[in-house]
């Protein structure tokens, strides 16, 4: 397990940096915080979810032996330039973002000899971010993905995983950085595709008023952070078109059977869905 | 409300049938039941599900006040059919299909002047059915829509919106069938074929592992019976088809947004989903 009273640091306290820090101040470990925003700094003292917070970067960089940056893609190269000259020693930092190939190889081009990075990707989330709607239990049920390299060491291998446990995940699984991105634009970017395209084609918002569970469900992850979105959809442009592409060929597939009244086609198009999802549930029953 | 100790007739005990008459008996009615299932007729009656039943359509006829069809969409008009000349005088009929143009014109027209066809769908459900899932709780949440023509009698709607509270229903509202199709091929024949698409295109089983909530909800009603929703699907084909091509347009306007880099565009897209989805959740919060 992690050494006992670790220091880490939290870059950026979102609903996913805000709920590692509850997460670890419960666990015993010492919490420093990075946010641009001082009121977010000052909820997160009261509240006693970080020992100490700054502005500031370079303000806690050479105490910590961890640190987390909980930030959005695009400013996670841009913190590690700044990290790379000032850290101590043996330094292991990760990541929270949902996509990796296109930080980790020039994450590890960064950085020194002294200092590691290895991504993961806790997958959880809210319709609503913000340190205010941190919960210690936001990781429960969830899912943790390591995405090592050939270059990551076995000691933060090891770290990641008894963060998973640390901040109370269900599971924790491990793919290349290519791979993941393959399997995310599929299991939930494509996923978060269609619920925005179906809610958008709504005829009318008084049809909502007749719907049922299966519009809610399909329809709960409509309500989207569009700039964290944006940035994960456009950093996985490639794989996710290719999703959407092989998705919208099926579709029309059922919808011609459909317009041509092919009932033993639509009938095995039904049963096949039905066999899948029975392995699906089977699998995570096995978890 | 409906008279005390009234005599139902429930044709067809599946889950939906089934629950009828848990909910019915509960409150003190009379349930006869038809089936052509002896194994599910015992198992109704070992239960106290139903007071008598039988697999001969006209053991009960001439004894009730009402019956319910609870068949899959082809059989109701078989059934009224049977029905047409044995009825009591002032009998009211109703079923708790999907899809109503392709049977309530044709009903009237098959029925005598004494015996009113009212329809009406409950929308609840289970990915498995038989009576053997059926449970007094089905309905509680759920919506019961009332689908009337213009020859609809009032005594008729009212007993619909009082068998609606019979059986727990959260909310009733009324659509014409004409209407009614139009919105559910939306709000739920979309989103079935939508689930079942997504889990057709599964690059792997092996991807099930990795996958979060999301794909969980988007898939969950991929589970399907496919011989109930063959006919729901075929029997409203052109409002199907035309909601198919609507998403699928969408899909592909976000699809080349997100090929070509247009950052903004995508961004609007994913805030109007917000917006909806926000309008959405206050709407369901009201009822």
């Amino acid at each position: 397990m992690i050494e006992k009273n670790s220091k880490f640091l939290i870059i950026g306290l979102g609903l996913i940096g805000g709920s590692y820090a509850l997460n670890l101040k419960e666990k015993g470990h010492t919490v420093y915080a990075i946010d641009i925003s001082k009121k977010t700094l000052a909820y997160a003292l009261n509240n006693k979810i970080i020992d100490q917070g700054s502005s500031n970067l370079t303000d806690f960089i050479n105490k910590v032996d961890y640190i987390i940056l909980a930030v959005y893609p695009h400013l996670v190269l841009d913190y590690l330039s700044k990290i790379a000259t000032k850290a101590k020693n043996n330094l292991i930092i990760t990541d929270v973002t949902g996509i990796k190939e296109a930080i980790v190889d020039k994450a590890e081009k960064i950085l020194p000899d002294n200092t590691e990075f290895i991504a993961s990707h806790p997958m959880a989330g809210k319709a609503v971010g913000s340190i205010f709607n941190a919960s210690l239990n936001l990781f429960k049920d969830a899912n943790f993905i390591i995405t090592p390299t050939t270059n990551s060491s076995p000691e933060a291998i090891t770290f990641l995983k008894d963060l998973a446990t640390t901040l109370g995940f269900a599971k924790t699984t491990q793919l290349m950085p290519k791979m993941h991105d393959r399997m995310i634009a599929y299991t939930s970017q494509l996923t978060h595709a269609i619920a925005v395209s179906l809610i958008n084609v709504t005829p009318s918002e008084e049809i909502f008023k007749y719907s049922g569970d299966s519009f809610k469900d399909l329809t709960r992850i409509a309500e989207i952070n569009e700039v964290l979105w944006s940035e994960l959809f456009l950093n996985n442009k490639n794989n996710l078109v290719e999703q959407i592409d092989t998705f919208i060929d099926e579709l029309t597939d059922l919808r011609n059977i459909i317009n041509d009244c092919q009932k033993d086609k639509l009938s095995q198009k039904l049963i096949n869905s039905t066999i899948l999802k029975r392995k699906f549930n089977d699998l995570k029953k096995k978890d």
